[in-house]
């Protein structure tokens, strides 16, 4: 089995290639992104999958594909046209290009909107209000249509926020949400923007990276859209298990409201689809933030090396 | 003023230029369509829309422009790639080259999918289940975001059924809606696939070119999408009013499910976004019936020209 990932340098594409390397998967691996940081075992392609060459020899020789690769939401907020590019021009290419093959496309949260007005659960239609969440939306609903004609396999899978993504992340106006486990583990003090009862959809990366793996690994029966598990974190319980965990951490709330509305009002949210699929989330924040912890350092007791 | 539309020398283009003539605007039209039958006053443009060259020939000179040019929704089903450079390429690329002008998008009621389970209104959010319904949601999406971001004015106007198509007309599965009308006028039996109790959301061609007109020429608020008005027809009710006027034509029912879930079980609708902008809609069968006669002859008791 030959299995391509795009944006594979990327913080969730690096824990996936790890979730495949820790499970001895026999499949053949190609890695894509722009760049890679390191060498490693597995064959790379470096370069732009907005180049139609590209694309064709990510594509060309796999029986599945993960495509992982985006631009981010602020990113594309700031230039609509380069995310109509990477995040609807790019997916539509490899609906077309991976006609009859396994295909699993990183959703978002964002097609729900900022601030879903009422619990969301896998009878909710989303109605997205930003740039990435209506390009992320317009895939999804290319892909069911695709799915609908049997003309792909695979599944849309809509990640919540990812935890912690690494210190020096651009484009994440979400970067609040990570910051905060690096600052706490670094022991120095940290506003959070949104005050205690903010709530966010989060998942540790090693969670996410598990769901991932499986979708491109299994052979399930064809999805369209499903919402990832995740743990609606309330702020302020974030910041005292932190606390507890790393005692000189001083954690502190202010109240930025853009960035309240945009990642931090999310409201109850529901996934059996999900779990029915055999997709996790870590069940409380005590689990979150292991899960982070473990993610980010050998031994959480001593602090995070990406911190220091 | 200088207007465009494209589509022009289609079946509701030819009624949306009429509808200005009568009116007497003082804009100055430019047509394009892929080709035209007749010459006539106003300026036109032959080509491909997906052409970049003529698109930008398309919109260089406009102030607004309504897009009516598409690939039905058949020859969508049939040819998915087609539809997707025809009725979301074009589209986009429409929004993108008419930035801080006016664009009013032909949107259809097949964003809803066939047989809608509840009664639709405004608040209702679309889950299509064709290709040519996936492109039209996607278009809208696209549309909806670009007035968030003030980059564009306008709306996607959601067309109901619009009757009556001329007879030639292909790629039309819903044929049999306008088809009834031209037997009947011809004094011929006519066999609709649709059991009495089937019901459509339909619109005359004329009702159709007055709202498509007044949303080209007015500067209200920008919208996102908009369902267009619709009498919800019971087909035994338009086959009575029918044989009535006709008293030659002799109409009969079948049952096709496939033409009857897809064309024909629509639910209540209510649409008073679309009200409350002045878009109307036939009020009942009766007055329906008129309407497509008066577009089809100049005295209805004569029959229909176009069917003999």
């Amino acid at each position: 089995m030959r299995l391509t990932i795009t944006g594979a340098d990327g913080f969730v594409g690096r824990a996936v290639v790890r979730r495949l390397r820790d499970i001895g998967t026999a499949a053949e691996l190609l890695l894509v992104d722009r760049a890679f940081a390191d060498p490693g075992p597995e064959r790379r392609l470096a370069g732009d999958l907005t180049d139609p060459a590209l694309l064709a020899a990510a594509t060309r020789d796999c029986d599945a594909l993960l495509h992982l690769a985006a631009l981010p939401g602020g990113a594309a907020e700031r230039d609509p046209a380069a995310s109509r590019a990477i995040n609807l021009d790019v997916p539509l290419r490899l609906i077309e290009a991976l006609s009859d093959r396994r295909l699993v496309l990183a959703g978002s949260i964002a097609v729900f909107g900022a601030a879903p007005s009422g619990p969301v659960d896998d009878r909710t239609v989303p109605v997205p209000d930003s740039v990435y969440g209506t390009h992320k939306r317009m895939a999804e609903l290319a892909f069911a249509d695709a799915v609908r004609r049997s003309a792909i396999a695979g599944a849309v899978l809509r990640l919540p926020g990812i935890v912690a993504r690494p210190p020096a992340a651009t484009g994440f106006g979400s970067a609040f949400l990570s910051d905060v486990f690096h600052a706490a583990g670094a022991g120095q003090p940290y506003a959070l923007p949104v005050a205690p009862d903010a709530t966010s959809w989060l998942c540790s990366v090693r969670a996410c990276a598990v769901n991932l793996a499986s979708a491109l690994l299994g052979d399930g029966a064809e999805q369209a859209a499903v919402t990832l598990p995740a743990l609606r974190v309330r702020m302020g319980d974030l910041a005292a298990v932190l606390a507890r965990r790393f005692p000189g951490a001083a954690i502190t709330h202010a109240e930025d409201p853009a960035l309240r509305r945009t990642f931090a009002s999310y409201p109850p949210l529901t996934t059996p689809r999900a779990a029915a699929l055999g997709f996790t989330a870590e069940p409380d924040v005590d689990a979150l933030v292991d899960a982070v912890l473990a993610e980010l350092s050998p031994n959480p007791r001593q602090g995070c090396p990406q911190c220091a």
